[in-house]
């Protein structure tokens, strides 16, 4: 299954309120009680994970981070909920890709392009 | 539905051998019979179309797409196998996806960011 990637977004208007980079940024923020933290563990800069926060909280009707770089930042329960939900989401969704066609198209794929 | 966007992407490499655009493409090149065609009709230069093309071929053990813009181009069996194999994952995906976790989510996201 190494080659096969779904990228599930959940879209408000024309911004992604959710999706992979968002989740994972989620998860870390979780994890380490700080935005700047999560986002050196992703390889991310500060002002690119705080974007991805402001628009997450933008596009959802409860804010998913509450706290600001200097005091640490935590998940809210509306944030873990979503998480929670988009995780399942995407589970099921590569769940159901991981059939009969798959394995068809992952035989008529190279390893490496030519 | 109209907010939950799946993008499925089959990787060859650290290339995209399959995924929402060229699937679109190779659908359009089937219907015109040329790949500046299929490119206008999608909204994309015919650099952009025929670089699509081109990774589709070098991804794919037998080549997608046959012929050059003078002469038009047309889906071989593969392309058409290949594509049909990508509808029909995305769908079970998209099926898959339509669930309890996603009605939540769709509750919890604006219609607009804030």
């Amino acid at each position: 299954m190494a080659r096969l990637k779904l990228k599930l977004q959940l879209y408000c208007g024309d911004e992604i309120a959710m999706g992979p980079g968002k989740a994972a940024l989620l998860r870390a923020i979780a994890r380490t009680g700080s935005i700047s933290a999560a986002g050196r563990e992703l390889g991310m800069s500060y002002r690119r994970a705080w974007l991805l926060v402001d628009t997450m909280n933008r596009c959802f009707a409860e804010p998913l981070v509450e706290g600001r770089s200097g005091s640490g930042a935590r998940v809210t329960a509306a944030g873990e909920a979503a998480l929670a939900d988009y995780l399942a989401l995407a589970e099921r969704a590569e769940h159901a890709a991981d059939g009969a066609a798959f394995e068809r198209l992952e035989k008529m794929i190279r390893t490496h392009p030519d």
